[in-house]
């Protein structure tokens, strides 16, 4: 069995409790936490909870630690300093900062001869590779990435700050038409604004004007102006009710052309109900390939790209030959 | 550039010549043939033919060979003999043949030092790969594969078959209502039959009755009677303008629970105007793998799953972190 501890316990952390319950070769060793351990509420009344501070403690008792803190904050610091005494895996995903987190988390996990999988989750992660796999197969062609269904917090955030909202959320969804012309194989370049609509339900405050409310959110300059935008206006139980979760997914699609003007159309999408429960089972896939690595004696940063596809499944070689190929 | 020769001239040998074309880091070296080289017509008229019988004296000069013969009676021969020799990959895409075709490929390459990559394409190949990695993610679920929409040649010919048929062929296409139960979280095994539908374009021959052919047609045992199947009438004209492609294509999804109970659904497809130049396309990118795995000193057989995706993808490990994760 595989020895796993998670570091961080908000959603992803809780996700990845839930995940490696799904598994039949890995184990949880315990979460650790910055807060108090006592105070920490885990999914299953059995897990353990230790202080981060004590992780060093444990060196001999785990594989691979699931690193699950947030991009902004924590994984700068904690994905490098983690690295060089355990095998680790994180989701960073601040597409921007990818090379420099990278170059970090090698020189740690090098200097302690571990291996570090950074990146893994959808996007970055499942998206990346589809992205280049697609690419590398239809070189001539154009990859369209679309994001949605999916609650998106900075735009659900604006719409509350318009006079006269009592509440609400925003949701991100591809637009159809965009996407039919992704898979057409036209090379015709998509914006972003024209690629995805924007859907608001709204709680009106009392007394507040509906078709003021409306108007001051389609045309709010950079946030809705630019999109397809559509209100809805709700009830407060309504919001309760049915807009607490937290979906999300969305489409990687490649057309392109081979021999002599052939359309070849590949597609990878996701529908998630929810987004970090997804997430978190990514990242334990991954932390079975971390472990299996370190075994191996694999030394370094790695991304989704240099791990092989074996190493995230249980089963061995010949099984996966036998069954799935 | 990598060097490299194509073994076998059919529509596959012809969609890989295509394709070395659309790369930048892929030099042909030229097409092997059994035919006499004189007489086999390449899409470029600057394409080199040899007799394959030659082969061997072109080991300093080729990288690797991508072997376009059939699964039947070529493969099983030719990739356990030149892997002996050269760096090769194939579609080898008998499913319940795999396990003994790498074993074979495998004690060749190791004898001889070479790398082998075998059943590339994508069923067996990219659907293979997406079947494991799905699994992997979420092993709480049920994968379905359905196949098209896709010209069947043994469907066809049994059409062809039925009295009063001049002509036809039948495509095999996937049931919109299955497709949407398996992207619906629910654990219900579909059928074969009940995931596919099948639509039949005939041409009649002169005085034939059409009720009578469409009858006999939907109720022939095993290839028609279990599925939900159409019988159109066509002319000839439009017989041989408007299905003469050999499009292909297909799904495979996932759908499964994660935390308690939430529904997640992963979905890959490809929609392809021609199936031996997409599987074609797979052939190069994967032959582009198998020339860097040689160079590193790899040896033995491997299959798309044994490769991490960064070898199929002419870019950097630097560049594809840095623009596509």
């Amino acid at each position: 069995m595989i020895q796993v501890g998670i570091v961080g316990y908000g959603n992803l952390g809780r996700g990845v409790e839930y995940a490696i319950q799904k598994t039949e070769d890995l184990e949880l060793v315990g979460v650790f936490s910055r807060r108090a351990p006592e105070t920490v509420e885990t999914v299953y009344a059995e897990t353990n909870v230790y202080a981060l501070n004590t992780i060093l403690d444990f060196k001999e008792k785990i594989d691979v630690l699931v690193l699950c803190g947030g991009s902004k904050d924590d994984l700068p610091q904690q994905t490098p300093e983690l690295a060089e005494h355990f095998a680790v895996v994180d989701s960073f995903d601040t597409h921007a900062n990818i090379p420099d987190h990278f170059a970090k988390v090698d020189e740690a996990a090098q200097k302690g001869k571990q291996v570090a999988i950074i990146s893994t989750g959808w996007d970055p992660g499942l998206f990346s590779l589809n992205r280049i796999m697609m690419e590398a197969i239809i070189p001539d062609g154009k990859t369209d990435t679309f994001w949605g269904k999916g609650l998106s917090q900075g735009h659900s955030d604006a719409v509350r700050r318009v006079d006269g909202v009592k509440g609400g959320v925003q949701y991100t969804i591809p637009s159809e038409v965009a996407m039919e012309k992704a898979r057409s194989g036209s090379k015709e370049e998509l914006e972003t604004k024209e690629k995805h609509v924007r859907e608001c339900y709204v709680v009106l405050e009392e007394g507040a004007d509906a078709k003021e409310v409306e108007q001051a959110i389609v045309t709010m300059p950079n946030y809705f102006e630019p999109y397809d935008t559509t209100v809805h206006f709700i009830t407060e139980e309504e919001l309760a009710r049915d807009h607490q979760a937290m979906p999300h997914g969305g489409f990687v699609i490649r057309s392109g052309q081979t021999g002599e003007g052939t359309n070849q159309t590949m597609e990878f999408s996701l529908k998630l109900d929810s987004n970090p429960e997804f997430t978190s089972s990514v990242l334990v896939a991954y932390a079975r390939a971390a472990a299996r690595l370190a075994k191996e004696g694999v030394v370094g940063a790695q991304t989704p790209f240099d791990i092989a596809p074996k190493y995230i499944h249980p089963k061995t070689n010949e099984q996966l030959r036998k069954q799935y190929l």
